[in-house]
């Protein structure tokens, strides 16, 4: 919960250039230097676009005033055990990663002092019965507080988890005590649910129009959960406004979140690179990797460009973890096939240091260990993993952190979305929309007996009855 | 904790299929019957390294009685109120499994009571120095069991994590009551560990030889702490033993496990699909996805094969989480690039329904998921995304599950490892050795001053000189 800012973030990418990693897997400096024209136009691109209006998720940094209001409200949040979202996707990935980041692991099972007097967070981010029977089973309704998150209040998932909520809640404290209960983050005058809040007196905040979800971390979708479990929202959102400034020019060489897009797409579209590995070394920082999963994915992985030429685009984000994933996945990464970049993060400095005493000094295998850290040894295995991936010919790059705060948080999330920007611009995708999850909606409708989808369910049926499952 | 068995596992690999997905994406029914006699050389393969004793994790499934000593030693830790691993890879990523999938979500928040006086469970799995100093805030040492597991006892991350652990239990009730306090799970007879345990006094369990890691989850190293949760293990090994009968023909029809490691075989090597997404729509699924992407890594993503021939082999596993990453994830599978076979997993039967309570009749668009149930809604998003993805031509297959218990994840841990068997010996590589982590290994002794390694140290620091990282 600490929030100096205690310095920038460093980008290293050396080690996803040609002279590292050979030719064949690296980009050379010339290859960069032919692309900066293109690079330009992309930074252009989004510019004109954030002109026009069309990109609101750029201003967010600069909402001040509202973030003073949050977390005035959350202030109000103290007399609550438990603060449950429901939400999914872009809905809840955003607040999983700053509690994660931004709060101890075990958050939960501290004692509220120690907790500073904040609710327990609990992100119900699925629709899975026992996980949901569970959760009831272990929040009390009377002292918990549940923020439905969704734009449109459509959201299937989310309303039928909070369906299931408000029946316990109101047979629990009554009806009329729902809005004790309840706060939605939602559309501020259209859909399902601003109809419901407005009907039932709730509380809410307001999903600004033209934030798509995997956009909308700095705002009430991630800051309201964010502030109730003590994040300091102020020093997240001035993390993302010095990167607003470091990620505005046209120039590689002066924009970092330009160098990284343009070294992911020439990666990929150059060298066959058709996966990119985010890989922290530290605990805290995990689920940012789980919520540019979803940046990249839904923002890259389209069927058809800009002209309407299909292209199936896209390069497939994965998550790992250091230096867990040493003794999973790199074995795989170092010898198999040469098709992925790997973006590393380490932290220079964790807020605890942990020695390690010294014990054991007749056995060299581990007395070595003994009074050193478990800070110098994560960053030991973050160092190492470099070094053996060079070797293998794996570009790779790492994001040094000074520090894990929300300073530097809100420098990383802002970075990434900046990114993420021009490399739609790279290939000349739609990074807004996601029509390739409409089919499956619809499909979802028809099998939950939706008036209006009875000929998709017939057609559903039909095509299952004709499965030969092998019975094991 | 239920441990029921109500039937078999399915495996539709329908849409896996040229029929279903397309010639080009999909396999055709000539060309897996034209890989029937490989097929068949495969599993021979494997039986023929099983009766040379060079496979005894597929003997695993019938050790009863060592499985009983485990149950009856479990009962013994209830006095505890903590069950910590210390492990790292194969050594955590199976009891990480067992427990998401046989407890409920939120187990270490519910009092004693309702976990049977059993203790809470922690995988400190990582290095994490945050992290480890928060577990230590959150658990009494006093009341805490330690559970070591390392087969050599020279794991850098488990026996650093060791010594930060035993430092503070001495401290706390003496060097004399270590042994109330740490059990390990290690060789027989060698071994760093095994020596401490030794002059220590600890309980102690076996890893068995030649057993790796990834294949390790039926020895001690994954039923210690599933006993000391109360996990049915006699179940689960049962559950393993009725594959190990089901998947032992050389036919592709009579034997679940070679279909699938030849469907995924083929899909990679002859339809470019080198990504394997694993995507339960079940909570408690999750981990065995993650459990699997150590599995299949690790032992396909080989360099060279068995004839020492450069061949970068393997195939990428990415874990998702259904119906979660349907917002996130889904884009990218229906629309981005064809080049990834889906393995979904369902839930027929899980314990909890959790009914929706019919309200807000007026509002069309939430109002048809009152009177349905979570289970209905999360098993239609499966169904939903089964059929977008075939709509898209991607190929797919699922395990339907009747229920989960220790007899069905039983089922499908054992499945899993036959099918990677399988893989290995059509990828023809070494699935048991991992070579390419060894660089790494050596790379952290050097920067952790390991004497012997003082040449590598320099080596790195000069590389690292030269790194010429953006400021954020």
């Amino acid at each position: 919960m600490t929030t100096k800012n205690t310095g920038a973030i460093l980008y290293d990418y050396t080690r996803m250039m040609a002279d590292a990693v050979g030719a064949r897997h690296g980009v050379s400096a010339a290859e960069l230097g032919k692309f900066e024209k293109s690079a330009a136009a992309a930074a252009r691109g989004v510019t004109r676009k954030h002109e026009a209006g069309a990109l609101p998720f750029m201003d967010l940094p600069k909402k001040i005033k509202a973030a003073k209001d949050i977390a005035a409200y959350a202030d109000r949040l103290k007399k609550y055990e438990n603060f449950v979202v429901l939400g999914i996707g872009g809905s809840s990935l955003g607040a999983i990663a700053l509690q994660t980041a931004l709060n101890p692991a075990h958050y939960n099972l501290m004692p509220a002092k120690a907790r500073a007097g904040r609710p327990r967070l609990f992100v119900e981010d699925n629709v899975d019965p026992d996980r949901i029977a569970n959760l009831l089973e272990v929040i009390d309704p009377r002292k918990t507080m549940f923020n439905v998150i969704s734009k449109s209040g459509g959201t299937a998932e989310t309303m039928g988890g909070f369906m299931v909520a408000r029946d316990l809640v109101a047979r629990r404290v009554g009806v009329k005590n729902l809005k004790n209960h309840f706060v939605a983050t939602t559309d501020k005058s259209q859909g399902h649910l601003r109809k419901i809040v407005d009907a039932e007196g709730w509380d809410s905040f307001i999903v600004p129009d033209g934030v798509g979800g995997r956009f909308s971390v700095l705002t009430p979708v991630g800051l309201v959960p964010a502030a109730a479990v003590g994040i300091d929202i102020l020093s997240l959102l001035r993390g993302a406004a010095a990167v607003a400034l470091r990620c505005a020019g046209e120039s590689l060489g002066g924009n970092p979140a330009l160098l990284a897009a343009a070294l992911q797409f020439l990666a990929c579209t150059r060298k066959g690179k058709s996966i990119n590995v985010m890989m922290p070394y530290a605990q805290r920082l995990r689920d940012i990797a789980d919520w540019y999963r979803q940046l990249w994915a839904e923002s890259l992985g389209k069927e058809r460009d800009l002209a309407g030429k299909i292209v199936n685009a896209g390069q497939t984000p994965v998550k790992a973890l250091g230096a867990t994933d040493q003794h999973s996945q790199v074995q795989l990464y170092n010898e198999g096939p040469n098709d992925k970049t790997l973006t590393l993060m380490r932290v220079n400095s964790f807020d605890q240091k942990v020695p390690i005493a010294p014990s054991y000094k007749d056995i060299g295998a581990i007395a070595y260990l003994g009074g050193r850290t478990m800070e110098e040894l994560i960053n030991a295995e973050c160092r190492a993993t470099e070094k053996a991936l060079t070797d293998h010919n794996r570009p790779n790059s790492c994001f040094v952190f000074p520090q894990v705060n929300a300073h530097t948080v809100g420098q990383i999330l802002f970075l990434l979305e900046m990114q993420t920007a021009y490399a739609g611009e790279m290939w000349n995708v739609n990074t807004y929309d996601q029509p390739g999850v409409e089919a499956g909606k619809i499909a979802t409708y028809a099998l939950m007996g939706r008036p209006g989808f009875e000929k998709q369910a017939e057609e559903i049926k039909r095509a299952e009855s004709k499965l030969k499952p092998l019975v094991i």
